[in-house]
């Protein structure tokens, strides 16, 4: 018959398991953080490709590719090693069919490369393939981060999160305005864009700010060329101004700095994804201690059970009793305080589920795509001048005077 | 090399794997219900046998604590059955130490019995030691309605487990009344908790009314006698006045009416845990039918891609295209619903969640046992004619001005 003791350590070895399943799944987040940031170089390499009619960047573009295959088929070898046969993960079934839909998604990628290639299509056609691709390995991150069990490891992926985020409106930032010089002026549309996605880059690195050590905060502090944002702020109000005639030599001023803002995020990517590492590693090693010294803690208390003989167990009876009762109330307290904590880092990506939740509800209602329901959303943000969460949070209480679809 | 295909069948395999997984929990909660029903007769008849001093319910608590054994050995076969090697249940960390807290609880029951059969304590006393068992096992079931992965079941296990804790609830108010009957009268400290007994009955059961299935609900109204209720208000107002010199045969009246309405939520309790087996049942052959059904869906566009042969896959390509894609797609979105849904589901739990929390920080900043603190925070919610949810965020709002323990 299991005992008390069998299911207390049973609890540690199943907290043991979880945290080497998410120490699994932080590695993969590494390893497509590093791949989004070779589809964002090759997707600007393209952008200026295809802008300049094939004069500009064709061999960078072609050797980017060859990084980027190299950086796939890293994140493929990482797929391969899943289990995908055992269902041992937490929630996998979100996160298995996350990656089926970044797969899909994939298939499609060597087409598109011949398209931009014999220049078969345009500049912002090329863009919006790529950035649906970064937005479902982004997907990926996010059912990870949602899915840890351990709240310190669950508060990292949520910083590394929202920064990934963060770092992709930038590389979106650099491809619209790069569009901008390149035509010299902008619309009222493309400049709404155009303060949505500083917005919305900084929102997701407030998040991050939030979320992250103090150790990553102050090195990413420490790495940051302060002449790199204060340029990008002097051309960001340049190309912003609604007047045409802008110098289209801008456009490489424009495409160095974002650039270089963007590596220095990529190496506090780096820092993010390697604090998470050692961070699995360390949770690892101290649930691998605490289910040993449980483990001594309770042959001592065998023992001194037995060297009492049988017969009498009685004297020290209460004392054997509280220490056991002691060791099982305390875990029991411990895992509610994880789950407590865990829940409170969650909240953070509940933006982004209510952001999920508008877009399905309008593709149900008004039988759009996922992309058209973006767009529709962000369009009202826009409009009214508000956040798109606030919008999200409108379209849903909306929901419930509309006839019920799903 | 993995496909979409496969993670999509895996996707699913894991939604199967989880289902079956909650199956058995659920059967472990109908198990457990059955066996609190059993510790609530015993409690009753002890403090009947306590407080008539050994003259009455002697034998009838004698073949009660059989039956409570026999139920016990069931809790424990099915424990045994829970896989504690493998760690694939989720969150089986917080599952597996609830069990270990219950277990060890149960340890101490036979000399619990023991004393109460020599009349070695009082009536409070006994009652309090078995009122702290069945919240172990309530709490077993909380885990559980916390952790189940699909939100129909959550829902169903939502309303079990706060109709199982509104039952306990009257369970405790049978106790309380008996007591006073027997002693004549009431203090105001008394009538303080009654009233306190009866509003978390009421708040329990309409979490319950919220989260049931309409034919549970239905089924519960057309087995209720309204002369049940009718007579237990008669006699709360009889005993809630604050004047001595009430009939002690009265006593008698209270405990067969609350018996009966104690029976009768039984006869609930039955239904709502064959409701909980057969959902689980039609979600794992649901789940099943999907999985075999994507498996044929796909086995047939392969077939009609290979009898294409390897050279003409073009002229069938967006089509096939587009019907793997609705497939990824539907999928992700399915499994997202869930989880929003899962979410709104298991906001019900959070008001336990806050109590759990401000019992945690106070037993940590004064040094409290667990039963202390419960009993500071209800003295509290007494004392300010407050619900015990509003105190608990109270308490946890000024932990933020406390040093930190934890």
């Amino acid at each position: 018959m299991k005992t008390e003791f069998t299911f207390l350590l049973a609890a540690r070895q199943c907290e043991i398991a979880e945290l080497e399943q998410l120490a699994q799944t932080c590695e993969l987040v590494g390893v497509i953080a590093r791949f989004i940031h070779a589809l964002q170089r090759e997707r600007g390499m393209s952008n200026i490709y295809l802008s300049s009619h094939g004069t500009q960047f064709a061999d960078q573009r072609e050797r980017q590719i060859q990084e980027c295959d190299a950086a796939e088929a890293e994140v493929r070898r990482h797929l391969d090693r899943l289990d995908t046969e055992s269902c041992t993960a937490r929630n996998g079934a979100r996160l298995f069919s996350h990656v089926a839909v970044v797969l899909h998604a994939l298939e499609g990628l060597p087409e598109l490369r011949t398209r931009i290639s014999l220049q078969a299509l345009g500049a912002a056609e090329a863009t919006a393939a790529i950035v649906k691709l970064v937005s479902g390995l982004l997907g990926v991150v996010f059912e990870a981060a949602d899915m840890a069990s351990d709240p310190k490891v669950s508060r990292a992926l949520v910083a590394m999160f929202h920064f990934m985020q963060g770092k992709e409106f930038a590389g979106q930032e650099r491809a619209l305005g790069g569009r901008v010089f390149a035509a010299g002026g902008i619309d009222a549309g493309g400049l709404q864009l155009w303060r949505h996605l500083v917005d919305s880059q900084q929102g997701c690195l407030q998040v991050y700010a939030e979320c992250a050590e103090p150790e990553v905060l102050h090195a990413d502090l420490a790495a940051r060329d302060p002449v790199v944002l204060s340029e990008i702020e002097r051309l960001r109000r340049l190309g912003g101004a609604l007047r045409g005639g802008l110098d289209t030599a801008l456009s490489r001023d424009w495409y160095y700095w974002c650039t270089r803002r963007i590596d220095e995020m990529k190496a506090v990517e780096d820092l993010l994804a390697a604090h998470l590492r050692e961070l699995c590693g360390q949770r690892i090693v101290q649930a691998r201690a605490g289910l040993s010294d449980q483990r001594a803690a309770l042959d001592a208390l065998w023992e001194r059970t037995a060297s009492q003989g049988a017969a009498t167990p009685a004297p020290y009876g209460p004392h054997l009793e509280r220490s056991l009762f002691t060791m099982v109330q305390e875990q029991s307290r411990r895992l509610q305080a994880m789950g407590d904590e865990l829940d409170s880092v969650r909240t953070s990506l509940n933006e982004r589920k209510l952001v999920e939740r508008a877009k399905g509800l309008l593709m149900a209602h008004r039988q759009l795509t996922e992309e058209e329901a973006y767009k529709a959303l962000r369009q009202l943000a826009m409009n009214q001048g508000r956040r798109l969460v606030d919008v999200a949070s409108n379209v849903l209480s909306l929901a419930e005077v509309l006839p019920q679809v799903r």
